[in-house]
């Protein structure tokens, strides 16, 4: 099969070309794997336009050699950082472009000391990223797949809960059929919060066991093929007060009113915007303590950040979820997510999973 | 029951008092849960004669509150490190401590712009990590709980190893068990390599399929309690030729070595070498292309690095694994190892599993 690795790197290549450094570092595995193919977890690697340079130790060189082509493959000698300063040292490279938030204050000091003073070191930031943001077809069908497997777990979770049951139970079922289904597991730290709990919006699961009359909050993604989903329900066990009624219908339009406004062309701001505004109308608005959603694909965070004041437009290939919640110490909390892809011509909702209020 | 956070922020104060910074910066969530109990993964902590501050996001801010006592919680405004830069702004402290290694480049930046040139940044790597080297009595009983679930599910899976099962079958089935068995979840990525794929240290679960005659390595940790564990163990399937019984011989008698050199005051390199050593009278030194092992807490991987050259002599207190391994493309690889504390007179395996090799 025909790799997407060298277009990727194609297309990075004509960045340098109009940017003024002579290579490119690259130290997130999410990065290095979009560009090669090498799944290992340490490493680093340079871009340039005399070819591609993987530096990683001993652990991972056999790895490497298997997962790539057309990248050179160097083992590290004793630390990491020396080994890549001395190989950018001896390259014909002067100016060196590397992300300010994906090097270490510490890294970058022992770059330069390795790669002696003729080096440049030139920040530029989610160069990589911005490639990323750009989802092709197949990508794009990936990730449509493993939020379906979201969508379907979900379920399947709910079909799980019942008084007595404790949150860690739920969660290991949960990513035992992850595995199961395919996924080669979670894409972050399943959330199954009962009750007061669920006003945590990043609650790890507890010991603690379902009881009639509480809210439950899932929220679980998993990786398929490399790519993430992320999916979020909520569940009322008994039937919902009409408080609890109120909020939820509050969350499901500002939800539905978020997803309407995610097109080609459109701000971030404004589609979290339009999630704030109705939340506004329920005079609900500060009980939202969080970002309407995030970007999504081979990390379970990227751009764009679909957050007050972004500017940023959205374009065909981004895949964002869309996550408004209310949270209340004392009751618990709402929230209902779903996975979006934006294509040129209209919006997907990547996730099926019905999203009326669930009453078990 | 009294929570030894208070305990370990006085320690760290004395630290301050010592040292030439009046606040310090903490990015690592595993260093502010070890100083607070705080188990978010947003925020920063900033520890100062003055006390304790926790800045983070309105996800975390309620959780923050229940799960700490003696610090304050400030919620963000847009940006973290915007936010953090204005706290150290407007409070006493002119010279802010933090470790290179946990701060990028582009943070220190922000930080810099939001806190303006009154404050000095003082680079002051590994000060909380040499505090967590050195484990209490507690830490190292609920380290030891750890180590033992670990064994115990290294031999179910190795129960469940029959021809035709996949990678990643076993490898859901072991994470399935963790969380049954009370673990939060595995301490990292779960490995399963099977024959050739063994060959690889740090293989990934695949869709590969158990055949008579291939070696196979299970490493896999859990979370129990906060802390982690690590255990590898290596299984034939089938009657071992000659050269895969000599050369686990060769690992295991090298592995015994190095854990008979682990004792208070001895340098970890000479751990290190003490495996080396053995496997080098095999003339198998050059297929061990990775350290001895590595300090465990927490973290999976922390200080003291048993590792070629180390000299940082192990003390009480201190967890490491010790793992030699030998690796071969074409055939596949053989590793085994154990967690071992280090007490003020004597050692302790903490891992409790048979070592021999198993043939199934």
């Amino acid at each position: 099969m025909k790799t997407p690795f060298r277009h990727r790197r194609r297309m990075l290549l004509s960045y340098l070309a109009e940017s003024k450094v002579h290579c490119l570092l690259i130290t997130s595995p999410a990065n290095w794997f979009y560009l090669t193919g090498f799944t290992g977890d340490a490493g680093a690697l340079v871009v340039s336009r005399k070819g591609t340079t993987l530096i990683t130790d001993g652990r991972f060189t056999v790895q490497g050699h298997e997962e790539t082509s057309g990248v050179r493959i160097l083992q590290q000698k004793e630390s990491l950082f020396e080994s890549l300063g001395q190989f950018l040292r001896d390259s014909q490279s002067n100016r060196v472009g590397f992300d300010p938030s994906q090097l270490t204050v510490g890294q970058l000091a022992s770059l330069r000391r390795a790669a002696g003073r003729r080096l440049k070191w030139v920040p530029a930031p989610g160069v990589v990223e911005a490639l990323r943001m750009r989802k092709d077809a197949l990508e794009v069908a990936q990730m449509r797949k493993a939020a379906i497997l979201a969508g379907e777990i979900v379920q399947f979770a709910i079909g799980l809960l019942r008084p007595g049951i404790r949150e860690s139970e739920v969660a290991g079922e949960i990513e035992y059929q992850m595995r199961k289904r395919g996924a080669s597991g979670p894409a972050f730290e399943t959330i199954v919060a009962f009750g007061e709990r669920a006003a945590l919006p990043h609650a790890r699961p507890t010991g603690k066991r379902l009881r009639k009359n509480e809210l439950v909050v899932l929220d679980l993604g998993v990786i398929l093929g490399h790519y993430c989903s992320d999916i979020t329900r909520t569940v009322f066990v008994g039937q919902a007060p009409k408080r609890i009624r109120t909020w939820y219908k509050a969350v499901l339009e500002a939800q539905t009113a978020a997803i309407a406004a995610v097109k080609s062309g459109v701000a971030c701001g404004d589609v979290d915007a339009a999630a704030r505004r109705i939340l506004a109308g329920y005079r609900l608005d500060h009980l939202f303590v969080h970002s309407t959603g995030h970007g999504l694909g081979l990390e379970v965070h990227e751009a764009p950040r679909i957050a007050r004041g972004q500017t940023r437009r959205l374009e065909p290939g981004n895949v964002v979820t869309i996550e408004p919640g209310v949270y209340s110490e004392g009751i618990g909390g709402i929230r209902i997510e779903d996975d979006v892809a934006v294509h040129a011509d209209r919006t997907e909702v990547l996730t099926r999973a019905p999203r009326d209020l669930i009453e078990i």
